[in-house]
């Protein structure tokens, strides 16, 4: 019996960082668990931030996921907003390499594309799709986890193609042609 | 006979983040230590930003300063770098907060005006007063070593200045007076 593999979503964000943790196994996606780490704009940048590195160490040990997804970073709307989300994506990132968990970037439209089937796909759809998937009985709630889990999902999609590709050429007698 | 206060000055970035340590005596700064901690565009980013959070905690554990001063991030110029920027500071407070430094920040123009006597100064002339603040015989190399260092004086300067307006409050006989 092989062991499921694992992959954590994260949606990073100072006043809001989502995570969700997935199982895969073959072609099945089965939810491990997900949540929202919020802090308060009140609080001292650096002890919100060290917060973040707390729970998502302790999220990383508790379900041992062995790969990270994440949305790339891109520059958009209010360079303060994408200032702070930079810099709970770099606390995010070191919690990841602290348990050697290989890491995955994917362009928000890609994570669409992987998820719903059009990069161009609304938020209220991405979050519909990620329930569909993961076969939920809601919304996952906030807006934060579902985001983490699609990026989840995303992963796990685009990652079985690629080990399908890597099968395919090292296959003589089956090589495996894109149509 | 009392212990010198502990100041590290941070100038965070993913290439190259430069950090200084100085001892403050009454108005006399000493030069600790400094220096930049580089990483390769090609290694993979959360190995950048985890060698850059070890570093980091490495010095604070060796030189215990109890105060952080960073300048206070801003966009300016390439997204893509302010970004990159932002995932490192981030990173750096987090180290600080693991060892309980309280962390002050301050605007460019702060730095520059604390440091030279104008908020409009040169990275030459802000690197010239570091040396000559510090008394090095030398102007340290790399910039961002001397960057940090000035963000570490800046607070030296402000911090005592604080510490004066609190202290002549507090005293009825010898109010102190701003011109």
């Amino acid at each position: 019996m092989h062991e499921d593999l694992r992959i954590i979503g994260i949606d990073p964000g100072l006043a809001h960082c989502g995570w969700g943790v997935v199982a895969v196994s073959g072609s099945r996606l089965r939810p491990l668990a997900y949540g929202t780490i919020s802090t308060k704009a009140g609080e001292e940048l650096p002890l919100r931030l060290a917060r973040i590195y707390d729970e998502l160490a302790a999220v990383i040990i508790k379900y041992a996921p062995s790969e990270l997804s994440i949305e790339s970073i891109y520059h958009k709307g209010n360079p303060r907003s994408s200032i702070a989300t930079a810099q709970a994506r770099g606390v995010a990132l070191v919690a990841a390499a602290r348990r050697l968990l290989k890491v995955h970037e994917y362009a928000p439209a890609a994570i669409k594309k992987a998820v719903v089937g059009t990069g161009a796909a609304s938020k209220k759809q991405v979050q519909f799709m990620v329930s569909s998937v993961l076969q939920l009985d809601h919304i996952p709630e906030p807006d934060h986890a579902a985001d983490a889990l699609a990026a989840a999902i995303c992963h796990a999609h685009l990652r079985s193609y690629t080990i399908l590709m890597a099968q395919a050429e090292s296959s003589t007698s089956h090589r495996y042609r894109p149509a």
